[in-house]
């Protein structure tokens, strides 16, 4: 593609590193800032250099906060003896906003995938076990949230390995199966298989 | 949406004020930079700042340039006889892409729209007729490259009465049909319709 002016060039390429971004899409987005007031462009630049420079992340559950402890583990009115576990925090932002949940988070930065070379000490798996163990921790119980791919049973199941010895801990993992207003016939086999082995009783 | 961070919300906010670019998508975005390397953030708001407050434009042809005589309009190997008028800078882009035309451009910068309250005078259309007629002009041809909407075929329309008067100027338009590879029955009407009307001979 040729362009009249490298600036535009230079804005072209730098959108299209965005995942999804191809360079037709990044084109029309550059036009359209060069069209808009010159405030949209500077209030974009600005709010993403500043999210990026001075994010922080909570040093209790990982999650991303703008100060070393996140609203979530600063709210006592949750409950801080239920820790979900997911991978990233784009999950606690998805989980937070069923409005479901009321216990606290702890978030791995990843999964385990021997592909892309992430292991366990990638992840934020010690920190984990610490608050479980923490002589004065008041954890009960352990959901692991993660999305049930080959790479996310395989983080879950490592979890659940280095957890078991931990005494007064449940683990549990979130409920797996048929979505809501899904068909049955249109679920694929291991859903459909696993949504009947682990049925779930109706309360009478 | 919840957001952990109000810096996080502030980008999601920014972002998701470009053109086909949602809430999900935006945040999406947002927590790939968080992940990836901080010069790509760096550089992408640094490019975005530096094309929409260093770029100029073309004093003859309104096209985007990094300075006041563009690569095209400098460019003493192009064909400065013919012009092609478009809408948009886009336009010039995608043209250029097809290395088939050889002339010089005029940007309108945008179509006449009743709708949207843009009439002539806040396009360069002044500046096309005093650029034909000109003592020292050299324009032989003006093709009109606007798309075939309403509000396209009504900007042709306008500049055509414009221009007739200019002595010694073609004023033709880009040729509309059947897409290539498009098949017939698919066409809508109106343009199966005009590729009979305007049908084209071959050479024998
Ligand atoms: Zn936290
Ligand atoms: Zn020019």
């Amino acid at each position: 593609m040729d362009f009249p002016s490298k600036l535009i060039e230079n804005a072209v390429v730098e959108l299209s590193r965005l995942p999804g971004i191809g360079k037709k899409t990044a084109l029309r987005l550059a036009l359209h800032l060069l069209k808009a007031e010159s405030d949209t462009t500077a209030n974009l630049a600005e709010a993403l250099a500043k999210m990026r420079f001075d994010i922080t992340y909570c040093l209790t559950c990982h999650s991303i906060s703008d100060s070393t402890e996140c609203g979530i583990c600063g709210n006592q009115l949750r409950d801080h003896s239920t820790v979900c576990v997911v991978a990233d925090v784009r999950d606690v932002i998805a989980i937070e906003n069923t409005g479901q949940y009321q216990g606290v988070y702890h978030v791995l930065g990843g999964v385990i995938s021997p592909i892309e070379g992430v292991g366990p000490a990638d992840l934020h798996v010690d920190s984990l076990v610490a608050r479980t163990t923490a002589e004065d921790s008041e954890i009960r119980e352990i959901i692991l949230a993660i999305s049930p791919t080959m790479e996310g049973d395989t983080t879950a199941f490592y979890l659940s390995r280095r957890l078991r010895e931990v005494e007064n801990l449940n683990i549990s993992t979130i409920a797996r199966g048929i979505p809501m207003g899904g068909e049955l016939e249109y679920a694929d086999e291991i859903t459909l298989g696993r949504s009947i082995v682990e049925r779930q009783r109706q309360a009478r």
